[in-house]
Formats: C-alpha cells, structure tokens, sequence
C-alpha cells in the first residue's frame, strides 16, 4: 500500500532520499538472459541529471551507477536486479532553515499531516531526485523493448504556450538531443529555448507537455478492464513530480469531434491489420492494436521559484522530465509485453 | 495481471459479460460493520442504467442488485461483499453478423488477437455494461466516506464545444438530476441537450467531459510515489470506457502559467490550513490537502453509430457515465481512506 | 489484505457464507482458449459435498455448479471466469441458539472479537462450506494441468493411528474411490473405515493424514526465495479448515537422517536429469525438480461433537478434504506453471 | 511473481548473492514515527553470522548493516527503509570448480534448467546468505512488535533425535544464548552439542526442530480465509533454505487425539477470555485469540558435505536459524498487526 512498488510482473521498487546516502531500485521480475551493464544505463542518467545546459538547474550531480545484484557475467540470472546511485551531498545545512515552513505548493506540508515526521533536507523522499531510480528501472526496461522490437521516445511538445505542431510521421527524432529542450523540430526547439531563458532570467518557472510516442508495439498489450494499457500508462505519467495531466490518441481534442468522424476504420496492408487514422493512440479495448502509440504528459510549472534559489532549480523541468517520461512508459509496456504470455493457452 | 481486480486494500473484481447470465462485483476488504442493503446500491445503478431519458439509449434494462454474501441482519461481517445484477436480455441474434467482423474503434479485433477467442454478444466483455458492477461497488464505498465526511460527485462539464464555465463553488449539485444530461448549471445543460438531440438525429454521436469533484476529504490520503491520490483517481477514470484523458487541479490549462502565478500559498483559518487558491485540486506531493479535489475526464465520441443502430445506443455517453465517475473516484478514496491508517505508528 | 484472494497469476477470490445465497469463486487470470463446462467440475463437488457416505455427515446437499462467466461456446475467453453454488438451505433457526456462545475451538470467539460483527449461521464464513468454491476452481485448475501433463492427486494416508505404510510406486490410484475413507489401499482403508464408525457412534472426532501426490510436474516450476514451490503448497494447505500441519519430501521424518544419507543423487536416464532417491519430494530450491512431487497435510479432530449434532457432522473430515487438497494444490501449481512462462527471455 | 517480497502492508523486498557486492532489503510499508538504527539490527545479525562458536562454520564473516534509507534524525519516515551488509568476499576462485556441476540435493539443477543461466558462486541467490535480509527485515519488525507488546522468540528444540520436551511455560529464554545450540534447556543443550560435534568431526550435517513462541500476541491477527495467520507462518517458515515441514497447536501430534479430547474450552480470567488448554497453538479461525503462539519448524540435514568443504559450512545449521525464524515470524505477525487496523469501520 505504501506505493513504493510499480508493476505487476516487472516490479520495480524504489528507494532513498535527496540527500541521504543515495538513490536505489530494486527489480523483481527481470527475466534471465538479459546482457546487462552500467553502460546501458548511464546515458539515460546522464540525460536525467542536473548541470546537463544552460536551462536546467546549475547543481552538478553526476549520477554514477552501481549494478549491485541479479547481473553474473554480464546477464541477468532471473534474481532481483539492484542498482542506485550515492549521493554525493549529502550535506543538510541549505535545507535546514526550511525544516520548519511549507513551501507553497510542495509536499511539506501533506508529509508532515501524514506522517508526523519527515525528511526535510531537499524535500528528502518528495524531491524529483527519486525519478533516478525510475530511470534506471526504465533503461532496463527500455533493453528489453528494444530486443522485442519497441521503440519508446518522448520528447517536449509544448512549453507555456508554444507548441511543436509537426504530426509524429514527420518528426526526426535525431534531431532530439541536438538542442538543450528536447524537442526534435529546431524551429520549435529555438523558440522555447528562448521562453525558457526569459523565465529563467525572471526568476521563474513554466510548464508545458512531454509527448510519448511508442513504435513497434506488438498487438496484445493491455488487459481488457481496470489495467488497460493506457491507464496504466496514465497512472505512470500522473506518478511523476510535477504532471497534471495525461491524454492520448485524440484525447482532450477529440471531445468536440463527431463519432462519424472519429472511427479508425480497419484495413489490411502487407498482410497486417492496420488503421486509416489513429485516433485511438494506437490502443482499442484497452490493448495495443499495432499502430503507433501516442500521449500527451502535462507538466505544470514547478513550485520552487528561482527568485529564492538562483541556479538550483530548473526553470522548465521539461527537458530533464523526457528520460522519466520514456522510463516509466518503458515500465508499463515491459509488464504487459510479459503479461502477454499467460494467455491464450 | 488479467487486470479484473481494482484497489489494493478495498479490492474490487468485476465479472460478467454483456449478454451473458450477469454482471457481479466481488468486495475483498470492505470493513466489517458498515449498515448495508440493496436500497443504498439500486440508485445509482438507475443512474447508469439505459433508457432513463429520451437523450439515451431506448433499450429498457432495469438493473436490479442482489447482495449474495458479506451481509448479516443488514451490516457487513468482514466477508467478501458479492453483489450481481442479472442480464435480462441473453439471446444473441442480433450481434450474430458483427462475430465474423472488427467494428472501427471497438475492441473486437485486439481481443481477437489476444485471446484466440472471444465473445461477441454485444461486446462481450468490453462492452460498457460492464461498469455496472462498479457502480455496485462505488455506492458501498461512497457509503462509507459519506460516514467519514466525504462527499463524491461528478456531472457533465462540456458536450462537444459547450462548456460548463461556472466555477465549482458557484455550482448547486441539487440541479444535476433535474436535466437529462447531468449538468448542475440550467442553461449549458439546455444547450448541451440541444446538441445531444442534434446528433442522435444524425444518427451520429459527441464526446465531452465529466468532471469528479470531492469535498469534505480530509488530510493525509494518498501516497508520496506511485500510487498518487491522482494518479489512481487518473488510473481510474483512464480504465473507464471511451475516457482518453485526465487532468487535474490546473491541468492541461495550467501549463501555460508561471510558477510564480500557479503557487497555492497556505494560510490558516479556523484552526485548519488552507490554500488560497487550489490550483493543485486539493492534491499536493501525491497526498491530499484537505481542499477540494477536482477533476476533468475527456470522453471521446463512442464508435457504436446509430446508423446503424438506431435508438440502440447513447448519443452521447456521458450522462450515464456520471455515476461511472463517482464510483471509480469512490473506490480510489475508500483504498486510500483505509490505507491512511496503516501509518504512522 | 482481507485474505479472500488466493494466488498470483491464476487469482482465486472465493465469497459467500453457510447459510447465505450461495458459495462462489472468481478465476481471474484463466487463460483463454480452455473448454470448460460444468460437467469438468461437478465430479469433484460431489466427492467434496456432505451425504456421501455412511461415514461422513448425512445433510444432503447437491451443490450444483453454475458457471455465471468468462466461458462462450464452450471455451474460456481470458474474462473472469465464476462459478458459484446456490445454497440449497438458507434457514436459521438451528443456529440460533449459538450465536451468543462461542463454541470451543471454533472461530467464533476469535471472528467476534476481531469484527465485532459476524454471521453465526453454520459458522458463516468460517464454514468448511467454503471448501466449495476451492474445489470449483481447483477442477479449472486441474483441467489445465491435465493438458499440460501434470497429475495431481491426494488421499487420506492415516486416520488417528491407522497409517498406510505403502512406498507411493506401489498404491493403485484407482481404487481410491472405491472406499469410503479414499485410501487406495484397500486393507488399511477397511481399518480407517472400522476406526471412523467406532469414533462417530462415540459421538465423537477423529484425525488424522491426507498425502498429496503430483506426477508429471514438468522442471522449473517455483521461484527461489518465498515463493517457493513447497511454500506456496504449505500455504495452501494451512488455508483449509481444520489442517494443523505440513510437511513435503522427507518432512519431519528427516530430521534424524545425517546429510550424507539425505542427499539425492543425479542421474541421467532416457535423457532426463533424475535423482536415485528423492527425499528432496521433487523440489529443490524451492523448484520443481521433475520428480514427483509428495507431502503430508495433518487435520485436527473437528471441533464440532457429534454429541451434540449426531448426523450433522462428519466424524472424520479426511474423505471430503481428499478433493480439496488437491484443488489447493492444482491452484499453487498452475500459479507457477504461468509465472514459469515470464523467464528467461 | 518472482517471489522475492514478502508481505503485504509490510512489504519486504530482498536483493543479492553470496559473492556479489552484498545482501539488501527493502521494506515499503514501515510506518513513519519509529525509532531506529543500526544498533537495533545488529545483534540479530551477529546471531545469524558464521563463525559465531565451534558448532558453526568457521567462515568468518562480519555483517554490518547500513541503513540506506527511510530514517531521519533516528526516526522512520514513512519511506522505505532500505539496508545492506557489504559482502567481504567476492572472490569467486573456490566456486569455479562447481559452476559446470549440479551438487546433490542444492538448487544448481533447477536454478540452470529454469533460467538457462545463474550465478554458481556460493549458491548465488540460492545461498542461505539470503536470509541475511531477512534478518535486517524481521529486526525492524520486532522492534515494531515489542512497542506492541508482542515477544517473539524462537529456539532450537531438536537435534537429531535428541528432543527438547519440557513444556513451554517451565522454560527460560534468558538460558537460550548461554550455549551455541540455542536451546533454553541446558541439559538438551549439552547432548544436541555433543551430537553435533560428533557429525561435524564424521564430516557429516544433521537436522532437526526449531520451536516458535510468540507471546502477547493481542486478539485478531489473521484473516479467515486463505491468509490466516497460521499460513502465512507456515508459507514464512518453509520459505527458509533446509526446511520441509511445519506445524503449530497440536500439529502432526493432535492426529491420533479425539475431538472431545482436543476442544480448547473458553473460560473468562481477569477481564480476558482464555483457553483451558491450548491445542489449537493460539489461533482459530487463522485468526489470533490472545493465547500463545507455538510452532515447529523441521530442518532436513543440509546438503553440503563437510568431508568436501571442512570448516567453511554448519554441521547444523539450526542455531543460526533461529534468528532467521523470529524473523520471518516476526515479518507475518507485524503484517497482519497492522492489516488489523483496517477493520471493523
């Protein structure tokens, strides 16, 4: 009941605070015969951490990750696969001062209602700090994916008001990690860059929408009820710090669309049952149906204002949000991709 | 994992087809000692059934619930609560033509994929009715936060482009059953109407939104990581036929303020803390705030066009999707309600 | 956390009461693809159901299976798939006069105490009845093996004194039901018979062993630190009324032997990895070895005096538990024959 | 399903193999507001450790623990608590000769055949160097349960064939940690000793019994059907590497008594409802009654001959089972403790 597991079949346990001894997960359920090294994760920590451009927060954590169980000879054994990263400051004196206020719009105040006693230093459990381990989790997760044939991307369509207009086909994700935002359109990419600096010099902060996009999805994912793979998929969006809302295919837009309209109407090609439009996000029932799957991540501006804490804190989490976006997608479609084998007989 | 069973210590399985001997609901956890009967079930369940106004279906079921275990002299014992409607309506004849084929935007086709085999009486499995038996179960755990102060609603905010704009303490709940369309506010429930007839007319269907609102919730339910208060009230609502999207608080809208706008500054009044405004919607680090929680659900429009099946269907679903809502909203805070028990020490 | 819910893959929740509308259970998590109808279950209810015999209780009841979901032409969809009994006697007349008084070594004591609330009807919740919807989706679970190869079965190995003494190579399955006590060894059957009859005109109980064997289990079933194969079969038993004890392999009896008599040495045959001895009772690790899989479930003398309800009660619960140990373990073993699925790679 | 956690509100999750970089355990559900450190695991652990006295391996290993997570200024958060021991030795040369070989009666076999690839390396995961977490876990619980009145206790009570038969109330605790073989009887003592040294000089290993005593239990632990309190135990205990069987109460001793022999009568002492004897081991139902809690835990001889590896295994791995057992006690009784909180309303 205390939420620190995700997943069914894929479990992922997270551990420890901004400023205590580190950072961990734990993952039961990884199956056996996986190659696996730190080299497999780094990178998505890397595109995690802070320091990383002149947009995100100043603070120079390198978050450098440790396999600690599961892993023999460079494969998983089936066992519990551990990993985390220290901390390298784990001073407290920065912090101290907020020990005994609520920050708007934090978490101090619902933790200490809670449970009478709470971890202050740098929002201790509450910090963005414990996406971490969800990326590592996700790297993982992300591996195995891949070997299966699924591509999971995220990326910022949105910050304020400007927005990445492009459709998915047209997108070149190369272009992604070119820019400091995230965002593969250079035109879009530029203008927020900008937006962000503004808010940045202003001693603020903004929100905006992570957009996920997941290719080669096999049909079958998803279970038909309560864990339709899109509500899981909602579920670990919400999850995040910061995320206020979650769509997907046609989402809030599709509201004001006719049901004459907004049929996906079947056809086969190559001898694959596909879509003429895809307004369904690439899920029907509650399962995966082949097409592509697409879905919106709205992030709301982050409490911490800058005026208070010069170059600490990022004015747009966005860019740093789209490897936790990627991780925790990366997290459903693993579970239910081996859900997938318990049925039919 | 076959994702029938919703809530972690208030568990609810849901079984039953469409066409086949009934839809039931199994409650594992429901606490001993709650007064319980049919009566306190069969009202919402006539809010969800068909055929209650000219703007829904013309099929006439009436759903009439049993309690098959968990009761003793009227109050719960601590035993699993079973509850069951039965199908009135078994022949299959008419859904005999749709077994061979895949409807657009309907589930037929990945459940074919997935399971080898499937039933295609009126959807089966996937088809709407199966929300029944969470509406079975959400009256027993709305029952039980009424006891504790709690009170869950939902109603019709938007049909396609007509938005309901009052903000949420300007709204007398007591004017929701008096429309058709289940909108609080006279006027946008008279054009919402209006637009519904327009487009069963065509023969054709509209989407819109449900928003879920909670007051009376006190401090302290949900948990810091996965398992947010809204990221299961997300999860929820996400499992629930048609829905394609959530948000929250300030939501998609709030993305385009600043931080510095967007903060929830906290005073004190009548020895109680509060948020001057509640962008957050009563949820802050996962946990509630003891503000009002608020919500939005994007419905598409359904699939099933009336074409082709002329008075057979909803134009527009929402209306009876209103107490769907409320019961999934219940569950998540019930699960919670409890779950806040187990800490501190 | 109720403990209604048995399982992880193949999730069995049970409901219902002695006295109330009936006994029923929901599989969820059965795969689809399965023929399934209420002949391959009712075998087994009627070797579970009272009235069988001279030997065991003379209330009649014919449970009658219903399968209310989750099948359509004969075979599983992958939905829920439940079943229940009606009860065929819901009057309460002759419990009345217990529901004030806590009957020695029953659970009433203990259920009043803890719920403050309970149904004192035939023990309500508490009644063996409950073994009734174990045994319904135990038969599900046994059907499954069957096609997989795997044969479970159980029988009664002591009553008080009496043991059958016989290696398990030697016992003729068949002539199990061909005696009332289910000892398929027909002189110590005629002793347990003999000892039964002289217990129940006593007005009194007895004890005693059921064994459970299972042939053809296939290598790899269990996972290695909790839920180890034997664990989960240990907890199975201990679930069922009355079941005192448990023990696999070499099991109590082991405790004199040193190491090097223990060990169970490999062998290869025909191909397959085999041990000379197997006081290991076919686990390892907490992994099926393929060996045959053998343990002792110790029941306690029933509480219920004959005494005081001649012909109400069974003088010796061993024949009719025969049916739900082995529904018990048929759940354990097709729980981890699907998780078997989920690893390597 | 890969069974590495334990638990349902106290969720423990373990990590880690005999020669990897150490041994961990995650608790998620460890309520906020106790008091903890080091010092309250240590001596649990130096219990569990090899090279304690004569009778043990002579492998020297010093297993310090390091809390990663979950406390704060010597409280518990409410976050997990995490905790490790490094290993010392990760040296793998002395196991290489084994990796291409299955030893009799060990997990090499189903380890290989269910996961195409382990870690060979002192039995990896299979190693009893697991129960190390457990430990770490079942200290906290412990702790959690004195707070609660709850002593948990448990101690060797058979050695081969040399039994401990003094009844529970006629023994001294405080006798246990005088001598090596953990049995509060001296005399026992002294014989299991010498039998010990006698198998361990025959390069031999040896059996036996370890007894659980659970005192000031309170009244309501435990759930009626599946989960009661006593299968959870049984499923703990046969979790733990060497063990085949397990009873409580009467247990396999009870088979041969009558009921009206066995019946545990109520009568009410001091305010409190009491048993006149106690055959049924402190639970009815599967639900505690306020008496004691008594249980046996059989040990088969362990499989690693000392003729092979002289020194470096136990002769009889019982008295450092016996922290193990409280534990894994320990871990069910605070569990169901706190799921005891979740009814009546």
């Amino acid at each position: 009941m205390a939420g620190n597991t995700f997943g069914t079949l894929f479990r992922v346990t997270t551990f420890g605070e901004s400023h205590g001894a580190g950072i961990g997960v734990v993952i039961d359920g990884c199956p056996a015969g996986l190659e696996l090294a730190e080299s497999d994760i780094q990178p998505d920590l890397d595109r995690r951490r802070p320091g990383q451009s002149e947009i995100t927060t100043q603070r120079n954590e390198v978050d450098q990750v440790e396999i600690l169980s599961g892993v023999f000879e460079g494969k998983t054994t089936g066992a519990p696969v551990a990993m985390w990263v220290k901390n390298k400051d784990q001073r407290s004196q920065d912090y101290d001062k907020i020990a005994g206020e609520f920050r708007a719009s934090h978490a101090d105040y619902t933790y200490q209602a809670k449970y009478g006693h709470r971890d202050p230093r740098g929002g201790g459990r509450s910090s963005a700090r414990e996406t971490a381990a969800r990326v590592m989790a996700g790297s993982v997760a992300k591996k195995i994916l891949k070997q299966a044939g699924v591509q999971v991307d995220a990326f910022v369509s949105q910050v304020g008001d400007i927005k990445l207009d492009k459709p998915l086909d047209k997108l070149e994700m190369s272009l992604r990690e070119e820019n400091p935002v995230r965002c593969p359109e250079p035109v879009a990419a530029q203008k927020m860059v900008a937006l962000i600096e503004e808010v940045r010099d202003a001693g603020d902060t903004i929100g905006g929408c992570v957009t996920g996009w997941i290719r080669g999805c096999p049909v079958g994912l998803g279970e038909p009820v309560f864990d339709r793979l899109h509500a899981d998929l909602g579920k670990a969006m919400l999850s995040i710090n910061a995320v206020k809302g979650f769509d997907f295919g046609s989402g809030f837009e599709g509201i004001g669309m006719k049901g004459s309209e907004h049929n996906d109407e079947f056809f086969e090609k190559d001898g694959r049952v596909q879509t003429k439009t895809n307004y369904s996000g690439g899920i029907q029932g509650g399962i995966s149906n082949g097409m592509d799957i697409y879905f919106r991540v709205a992030f709301k501006p982050v409490s911490t204002l800058l005026k208070e804490h010069k170059g600490r804190h990022d004015p747009c989490v966005l860019p740093r949000a789209v490897p936790v976006v990627e991780a925790m997608a990366a997290l459903v479609l693993v579970d239910h991709w081996l859900g997938n084998r318990l049925s039919p007989l």
